[in-house]
């Protein structure tokens, strides 16, 4: 019976590289994890076990280190940037190249006045936990894709949030509410309208994500919630609206559910104070913002 | 500055129910964690917060509690195409569900004869952790879409396994291995060419699974393997040579590297016998596999 | 201000080994997770940065993988207790070694009989998952303590099992149950009064473990529960009923609850059929069971 | 064959409890993850099934939500002491309860300028994710014992660490080190000297615990490193000489080795530039520090 080999792909995922830069007694740490697919003519891998277009991600792996050290992280996105070309230009066989990273941020570690006289501090780093740096790149020879983003950060208003005026069915029980905790962990890429050198000099990775954050945050805290569709919208609107070199945002937004504690049985009213954050199930509201007439961006591996 | 919804949708992820059918002192055990997404026309909910056609996710958890009484659970997949075509065809702004199932496998404790005579295993049960059963369906209003399969199943061959003959760049270390361990965790999932009532009544389900299942294992077994590549082509195409009912096969493929530790220091040989585990990075090799001349699935969410 | 040194101790948590024997065409593995804790006269390396006594835990790790070869892996406690045994009586500072073990079990990928005729099981594994194995393997120079037991085996009553007539106070609100699920991981570790040679020949670790993870599932079956608590100490006695190499069963259990879904809303009735397994909180039933007389264990690290 | 109930004990674990406290437009809010463990007179539920001293895990549960009310959480030491008093001394068949907490640790989220102008700011929270703080309270009805701390704070030294003058065996690769990356996950525990009213009021629990978490970064940062363990002393004896309310601090530090990565074959120096940062195995270094004719603590659970 005859088959036929369809989409497919090989990396190596997850390569944990930190790479230290010395200035002085000033050390700089980037703390990545790279992980990278590629694409192309490699039929014959699978079907007869020709590995002649197979790089090895053994390979992979040892040009994420090696191009640590030649060319340094400027950013998440320039490293990802450079290993996509990379692949793609090198081997016959590739026709395109996906690089994602996460960073983990750290910052330096602050000693009180006595003890910054005694110095060190230069070299001393606490790792930041609030929220995971990410970015994809994907080179199919021709352009870039670059998708910047973050997962993992974890946002809550105690107020300014209702939910009412959806439909009801034999299968409803849910009363409205007109102030609840709205709670959710923000997973968000954006995407930037910049595909490669003809449109320009790279975007300023470091100072649009700096910003895209702030706005996310703001546009949370800001917005009087009717749902928490309509503060995805708002979320990814600001985004665009204040990052020109943004066309788009996607957003998966869990809604961790906070529900009030029933305290009538002790003789307590619950004025919305004491909450049961719960695990499962949650809700999952996924959505996308695009710059009105942005052109669209290629299909994600 | 104008901008614009793109996809969008919402729904409840991870209900967990466990359903109990009972025959007499035997009872049966379903265990069920179901994710599900609706998508539609609610493009004013994300821009004024207007919920008159957003079904509250509370609902549709509510919904996954009911339909297991009413109709049972007869399989992870005749319950996702229930509560898939109920949520298109009972809310106006429903234009597409997609209903993720993880299924739990239980087993019978089986006790001793001497203790069998004292009776009790029917209602007893242990969790087996070989691997997670899912599936994935998709009601557009049109047809279905059904994805089987499973996750976390592992498994090694100790030999049988090479790497050789491919590329070399500056970059490359990797020796070629004529006689490796190779190591996976299959996580595949099986397209049906069935796409509702007008195909013929619906394909059995379980007895496939069974089926496909054993073929994975199989094909992994006796398959001389040149690279994973090779091994997962032909894992895919033995599902589709033994399941008339499948025309598409797509395997994820961790390769979980097993090292050769280099015991020559303590002045022994490592003859193939004793092998680090590692963790990351890890290789992941992914593809497809389709009957050959059938028509293709339609895009999932 | 004047401060000292308190318990202290080092060691390599989770060496990764995976040993592979070959009888002729048919293969063994065994796969295990070894971590291995030291403690003794080490008090200057901690005031003074004296390391003359510091076995490296990278030493540890290599001992593992030597040991794997040199002398194989017939159990993992016999694995444990030769590991810890070396690390006392070859380290001058070291007064007691702790060796604690997880095993992951495999089992032979079986082919149906068209394609046994091809071979090829003998060196195809799967892993299965109900339970990981575990020891925990202390020497302090003159005896050895020896654990073994198991974690994550879970299983479930579908009845059989109430509770009720507990105290009431003013927090009371859950209601008396006559026919509950109950369902709990076990998490079990027992202890075997064999202490070293001079109490003869080693148990026979792997049949008593057979036959003491048999005489938990069944315990659990068998017995009728009023409590969590009632059910576990069952399930400790009845171990060491059936195991007289074993003088005590730790069993931690947390209480898995599965509550009855509230149908009526919906005009349904749930007769023990429906049921929401809840993640957080959990009871968490803790309790060792001894044999009459036994002596007692040395304190544990 | 006769057995007998050794230690024993029943709890809920993992109770999540949000606090929200209104001052006017700005909320203050408090998150939680609580544990109960009571022990006491209970041999009968065991032997025999008799609940009447059993307090129901819900009931404990409840507990925590009407106290959480009731009281408020001042801290989180204070509502443990509080939930554990409660038990011993309203439940005739409880002697010992434990309590242990972790805290989840939110900011405001804070808006430019711009924006901070439309306020919202006062009830907006982003989740911290730096390190979680910990505390364990046990109440065996005579005296406290107060354990406070944190778990996940990691840290890394990119130089002064060096690791040199260890034994070597047979066994023994490892190179000497100079100048290596340092990098630990703290979880630290202290002890309190205070044990109930009659040693005064309670110590000041929110400024202890920023006081000793500031001594640990700083003690870290500010030691030249001969191991770990030298460095594990210093964390310790800085937190007892700053904070006289701590008698004991006991520390789990777990060695995330960073290896330089050899980057010779792509002709390339690594001049302590290039990391790989490795999962498994890892080092693990525990010790415990004590102030100098300090009282012992009660055993914990």
């Amino acid at each position: 019976m005859a088959t036929v080999l369809g989409p497919a792909g090989h990396g190596k995922a997850e390569t944990r590289v930190v790479r230290v830069t010395r200035d002085g007694a000033t050390h700089h740490l980037k703390d990545l994890n790279v992980s990278i697919a590629l694409a192309g003519d490699l039929e014959q891998t699978y079907l007869t076990g020709d590995n002649t277009g197979v790089l090895p991600t053994d390979t992979m792996k040892n040009t994420v280190y090696a191009f640590a050290k030649e060319h340094g992280i400027p950013s998440a996105e320039a490293f990802a940037l450079r290993l996509a070309r990379h692949f793609v230009t090198s081997q016959p066989s590739v026709r395109r190249a996906s690089v994602r990273v996460e960073e983990y941020a750290w910052e330096r570690i602050t000693a009180d006045s006595r003890s910054a006289a005694r110095g060190g501090a230069g070299h001393s780093f606490v790792r930041q936990g609030r929220q995971v740096r990410v970015c994809r790149v994907t080179d199919d020879g021709q352009r870039y894709q670059v998708l910047s983003g973050l997962s993992g950060l974890t946002v809550l208003n105690s107020t300014d949030s209702e939910f009412r005026g959806y439909p009801r069915d034999r299968y409803t029980t849910l009363a409205e509410a007109s102030d609840r905790v709205l709670a959710t962990e923000v997973n968000a890429l954006w995407r930037y309208g910049w595909t490669g050198e003809g449109d320009g000099p790279e975007p300023a990775w470091d100072a649009v994500h700096a910003r895209a954050t702030q706005d996310l945050l703001e546009a949370f805290a800001e917005t009087y919630s009717h749902s928490l569709q309509q503060t995805l919208y708002r979320m990814g609107a600001q985004v665009i609206e204040n990052n020109p070199s943004v066309d788009e945002v996607r957003l998966s937004l869990p809604n961790k559910h906070h529900f009030l504690v029933d305290l009538e049985p002790f003789g307590l009213k619950n004025d919305n104070e004491v909450y049961f954050a719960a695990d499962r199930p949650y809700g999952l509201i996924e959505g996308t913002v695009l710059r009105e007439g942005a052109e669209a961006g290629i299909p994600e591996e």
